[in-house]
Order: C-alpha cells, then structure tokens, then sequence
C-alpha cells in the first residue's frame, strides 16, 4: 500500500487511478490537484479525495507516489515544477501514450533523491474528463512501465536484482519482449510501482521506453493513422454513400473519432516509431495491391487466411 | 405481395429472407431448393418453408420472384440452370456482394419472358449458415438493386417512366449517387422488387451495377484489405505484443476475421473497382506520411479532424 499518492491533473484516467486506489485500498492517503480553481473546488467534494492541494508543488510535498496525469505535453512541465519539493525516495509516474522523450525529460527533471519511470495504461474510454472515471478501468489491461537509467538511490541493473529476475519472480509483471529482460531496468523503485498497478487490478509490463514506442507504434497508432486515413479519404467522396455503411466500415473507422488535438501529440511525440511501421505496413499493402493486379489468388488467399488467423488470436 | 418465392441455396441471407418474407406477409407461398439431400430434409421441418424442391429448375417452375443466395461464383450457373423453366414475368435476383459481372452474366441466360435484377442486401452476421438466419436481418438496413438493360416485355428507361421518378416517388429507394438517377435502368420489374426488399424492412436503392460496385469497393472492400493488412501484418511481429491489443486494434482488424474464401470471390469478382479506390487510399496514405515525416502539424490536423468529422456522421 502506498503511504500518500498526489495525482496532477485527472482527467479519466488519473481520477480512475484514484477511485481505483480507493476501492481496492492501494492508498492510504490521496491528494489532488487540478489547474482550474473550479475543478479542485469539484474535487474537493469527492469520496476519493483526501485533500485538494493549491499548486502542484503542494501537492507532492510529502508524497511517496506522484502521477502527473496531464495531457502529454504538460507532463515535462509539470515535473519541473513538482522538483523543489519532491520529498526523498518519492516514484514519479505519468499515464502518457509515448514514453522515449517523457522519460529522458521527465528523468533529467528529477531531483536526486528521487525517481521517475513511465507508466502507460492501455485502458481508456470515449468520454473523456474526471467526471468518466470509473474504479474498474484497469482491470485486466496491461500497464507498461518503463523505467531508465536515472534512479535514486539504490538504482541497480536487473543482473544485479538477484530474486527479482523476471524468470523467478513472474509476478513482478512479465517482461516483453524477451531482450526487453536484457535491455529493460529493473530496481526496487520499477517493483513498487508495478505493485501499485497490480493492485489496481492491471497487468504492468517492464520494457524500455524505446520498445514501449515501437510496440504501441504497431498495435496503437499505426491502427490510428489507418481509421484516420480511410474516414478522411471516404470523406471526399459521394456524401450519400456513408448512409450505406456496413458494421465492417462502422468498427474499422470507429477510433477516428478520437480527440484530433490528443492524437497530434501522439503522432508528434512518436513521430519516428510511427513511420518506421507505416513504411513496412505500406511495403505490405504494395504486395497485396501487386497480388490482386495480377490475380495471383494464391498470394490473396494466404493473406486473407493470415490476417484472420491473427484476428481470431486476439 | 409476391404469390410465390422461390429461394435457391438459402444461406444467413436466403434463409433470413425465407423467414422475413414469412414474419411480414411478404410472399403467399415460399419454396426452397438447397443442393445437399440433409439439408433439404432439414428445411422441409421449418415453418417458414412451404415446399423443398429437388431440383433448381423445378423450384422456379411457376415464382414470381426467384433469389439465387448461393455464393458469387455460384450464381451464373444457378441463373443458367433455371432458365429453361421460369416462367413468363418472373424476377430473378441474387443477393451477391459484386454486381457488374453477375448482372451481365445472368441477364445474358435469361429467356426473353423474364428478367433478372441484382441485389445486395448491405446485411450479415459474424454467423453464417440457414440456421442462423433472423427474420429481422434487414430491418433498417440498405439493399443494393442493380437493374440493367436485359428487361422482359415492358421495360423501359426511367425518363419514360413519369410517376416513378426518384423526386415524385421516393418510396421507390433514393437514387444514389444522384448521377445514378440518370443512368440506373427503371423498370415495373425493378419497382416490383424494390417492394419486396421494402416489405422486408430494409431501404431499396437502385444503381447501376457497376456504380453499386464502386461504392462498395470504398465502402467494404477497401476497408476489408486494410482490416487484412493491418492484421497480416502484425501477425509477422513479436507474438506477445498482441497480448497488450486495446479495443483500437481489436475494432479496426476486426473484419479480418472473415471468410477468406468469400473475400477471395469478391476480391476477383471486384479486382478493378478495388484496385482504383486502393490507388487513391495509398496515395492519401502517403500524403499523411509526408506531412508526418515533414512535421506539418496544419496538416496533420486537418486529416485528424476530417476523419473524426466523417466517423461523428456514421
């Protein structure tokens, strides 16, 4: 359990944590605070919120677990501004979609008695905004943490962890992929945070900020560019042809509706990931194009069967 | 209402038919002709089968109104096997997910006292099979008519048809796209199943069969290949990375999930639509990588938004 938690600016998913740790008794003491004068007067009136701190720097005075949960790019202020008073061996986290340049900034933004390590929860929802969040939100979802060199303290290389070597001790929340054992830091501080997501009821997944990017690059925002892609090239097209849309074209476009200002900073923040697989996607959507060209059915058929085939895994 | 429907290869669609026309008072009698002797003993169990044919021919001997449901590639032969016995006025139609190459081919084995009128119920379930079949399956849902030239004794073109314009009459199924008002073939016949499809719940709307087969190529297939890509493509990447897959994934690939075999038929049936709306996805695809590599964040802005604004009016 952790002492005093300070969440900075909730919106769904920093007042889920919240309620979450509430719930599920992961916090004893939970401090807010909120940019606007009238959403820390909200908060104030909230179950799930001990007490409502006047500046960001108030708010981590004595904290053992601070999460900025800002949009991604006020998280590095706000790790500027909660430094002077971060207390000795208090864990810094965020719940931001790209991890590389948070880390590097964040982690260089740190005091030396204390530590920061990303925090990316795969959960979320459409509404957006403190007042959607929901004590369940994490449950069964992978979190990725991912932890860098800058640590305070008693920072170590897992080959020195001994007993907390992924192999023996699964629990610690399995590492992926496998050289991400190699490469991925691992320290008492990454354990206790991966506690904290565990009794949250998530799945939390240690890797290195790098290949945190280039995974959610593939599974998240490459998915992304696509449904973006196809509801705006459909978009220039007969108006009356959208009345005639199937469930098919419904699910594929679905995340097009998404936040436009959210995903311009994802795509700026991860701008290289992204292209490094939207380069291989389009080489792939070359040969299947090249295949139909010249009715190689063969060719057609093995990739139809591959994509249902990983379909049906997930 | 029809007096007598005859239904050949009753799959979901047929079968869904079969029973709508029954739940609605669509048709007075209802026959079925499916090619494997336990399947027609099956059939001849279920109250919304008045008759089992044993043959296709002898199915047809006196239908108003004949549906082909067999797979695409299976709808020529039917058309042809039939001919010699439909009687005069009779309406045959499929419900096949591409128009242009079964309209002409089954309009060319027609005899002269007969007409044929594609159709292309814009229905379906992840389930397929007569004995899934629902007799709401078309309720609210679009259906595709493709008349063509090929008309038995009083067919004529639409600006000879006065009272059936698509301004005066717009129980007869909006013509779209509005250019489609000037070149779809109207005819008695097709105002004849446009009531059936009506009677059934769904929404008529006559085209012509190859601007059925444009819209659909951007509408359904296009996002079929990308569902399949996508999905392809992952499925060559590290195996634990689908583990950590949100809803965003699971929504845009989807449809991967498939019948490969059906989606084989309607690539090769559609091979030339689908390769035009795929030449102006790649090279939208490619717009937005650039303005990606190139850091136009207006740009990229722009696509974010003109997807959401589309996806918001689905």
């Amino acid at each position: 359990m952790i002492d005093h938690l300070a969440i900075l600016a909730p919106g769904l998913l920093g007042a889920s944590v919240a309620k979450a740790a509430r719930a599920r008794d992961a916090a004893r003491r939970i401090t807010l605070w909120s940019r606007r004068p009238e959403t820390r007067a909200a908060l104030r009136a909230q179950p799930w919120a001990d007490a409502i701190a006047e500046t960001p720097a108030d708010a981590v005075r004595d904290a053992n677990l601070v999460i900025l949960a800002a949009p991604v790019e006020k998280i590095i202020d706000l790790a500027a501004q909660i430094s002077p008073t971060l207390p000795r061996g208090a864990i810094v986290t965020d719940v931001g979609s790209v991890k590389t340049r948070i880390c590097e900034k964040c982690a260089a933004a740190m005091p030396p008695h204390a530590t920061f390590i990303g925090s990316h929860p795969m959960a979320g929802s459409a509404k957006t905004g403190w007042e959607n969040a929901t004590d369940d939100l994490f449950i069964g979802r992978t979190v990725f943490v991912t932890p860098t060199e800058q640590i305070a303290d008693c920072g170590f290389r897992i080959s020195d962890l001994g007993a907390c070597d992924p192999e023996s001790a699964p629990r610690s929340g399995a590492l992926l992929p496998p050289q991400a054992a190699k490469s991925a830091i691992r320290n008492p501080q990454s354990e206790i945070l991966c506690a904290f997501w565990r009794a949250l009821g998530s799945t939390p997944v240690i890797l290195t900020p790098r290949e945190h990017d280039e995974i959610v690059a593939h599974i998240s925002h490459l998915p992304q560019v696509l449904a973006t892609t196809l509801a705006a090239f459909l978009a220039q097209k007969n108006p009356q042809w959208r009345a005639h849309a199937g469930n098919g074209l419904r699910d594929t476009t679905r995340i097009a509706a998404s936040d436009a200002t959210m995903w311009l900073e994802i795509f700026q923040q991860n701008r290289a990931e992204i292209l490094r697989a939207l380069d291989a996607f389009q080489s792939d959507l070359a040969t299947l194009r090249a295949a139909l060209d010249h009715q190689d059915h063969p060719a057609l058929r093995a990739r139809l069967e591959g994509g249902k085939k990983f379909r049906d895994t997930l």
